[in-house]
């Protein structure tokens, strides 16, 4: 643990008062009954407001719904994978055997709950304050340099960036009954997915609506499954 | 707005250094433009935290699934309604003239907006300790008597909750396909409601999962739906 600690300063500017929590933290399940399971549900909440603040100081004329969506894109394990993967976590990860051989979207989503639960831990050790310059410092340029409202994605392009980071099929949209006279038509829709094999539907009075809303209640059902 | 400083200072304890904060949180969007949706974004991740922390503390061997399932009960928003009614918030809400007449779930959900939209006014107002130490003062009894996971819900369960608390019709779900051998079956199934008229779909191994994860989907579209 000390070279995950000197890694840590380094990178990240901090030293933890209690080194247990920067061990549970690099602790992935497969290697111990201490893993940061618990340590990253913490994490996600401390890193959520952290960034909410943010959203919320840097877009003073934001709606709610575009707070979410700026949101959404700085905490998507997408963008916390790439941040563990520029800080070169991975090398300081305490995996099971069986998980040291895997690679592709699970290890991105070990290295994403990983910085989560780092962030629980510095919460932990030395409360809010610290936590949010440890984030910050983690984000760097990505705090300086929001995206603008144009550059974020509706659902159907989110689910197609999240199985496309996985290395998944594309999600099929099918038109499943039109329903209504020629100006109030009501469209429902089915979103399908090979790997793994899911079906969600969606509804509403433009196609691209249904199909947004069967995308929403697709990320749902996939994340839940892939975890 | 010195009536409801004087409420604030009774009920939970809480003083504004900045008045105009309270005012704002108590404003719903049908009254003026400045309103408390923004603070209702910011509040609501407060909240999450100081319950994620509250269940992190407070159940030590409980698995990340376990503290989710914890949390969700205690922010929901029948929850947050039941609160906002118990402390008498609705009587310094400030609403739009439509709204006055309005009763219902609208209502309900408008007292749990608020109530989120004070607590992120308190964050702004003195920082996260005092925003903890209120919602700590809201939440009285709930937080001293967590629920056993024994009285935690299911998603159905949830979905019917959610449904019910705004006195919709319940969701019917639909066998739509069974088909695999005897002992490998794949279920699909659907999840209707006719107010608002959605349909979501879900499938597994067994029928019980396949309507899990349809009520999952349905939970994410009817939240989105009616907001």
């Amino acid at each position: 643990m000390q070279e995950a600690a000197t890694w840590l300063k380094q990178t990240l500017d901090y030293e933890f008062e209690d080194s247990d929590l920067l061990q549970r933290a690099l602790t992935h399940r497969s290697a111990s009954g201490r893993n940061n399971e618990r340590l990253e549900f913490l994490g996600d909440s401390v890193l959520q407001l952290v960034v909410s603040e943010l959203v919320f100081d840097e877009r003073r004329g934001a709606s709610e719904g575009r707070l979410s969506r700026l949101r959404s894109t700085l905490v998507k394990d997408q963008t916390l994978s790439e941040i563990s993967a520029e800080l070169g976590l991975g090398k300081y990860l305490v995996l099971g055997s069986g998980e040291k051989k895997s690679g592709g979207y699970r290890r991105l989503s070990i290295l994403a709950d990983a910085l989560e639960a780092l962030f629980g831990a510095v919460y932990l050790d030395r409360g809010f304050d610290a936590a949010r310059r440890v984030i910050y410092n983690a984000f760097g340029e990505r705090v300086r340099d929001l995206p603008e409202e144009g550059e974020l994605r509706d659902p159907k392009s989110l689910l197609q960036e999240y199985l496309q980071g996985r290395h998944l099929p594309l999600p099929v949209y099918s038109m499943e009954k039109v329903s209504g006279k020629a100006h109030k038509q009501f469209f429902e829709v089915s979103c399908t997915t090979t790997k793994p094999e899911l079906k969600t539907a969606g509804s509403g009075s433009t196609r691209r609506d249904a199909e947004q809303q069967a995308a929403v209640a697709m990320l749902a059902v996939v994340e839940k499954e892939l975890g």
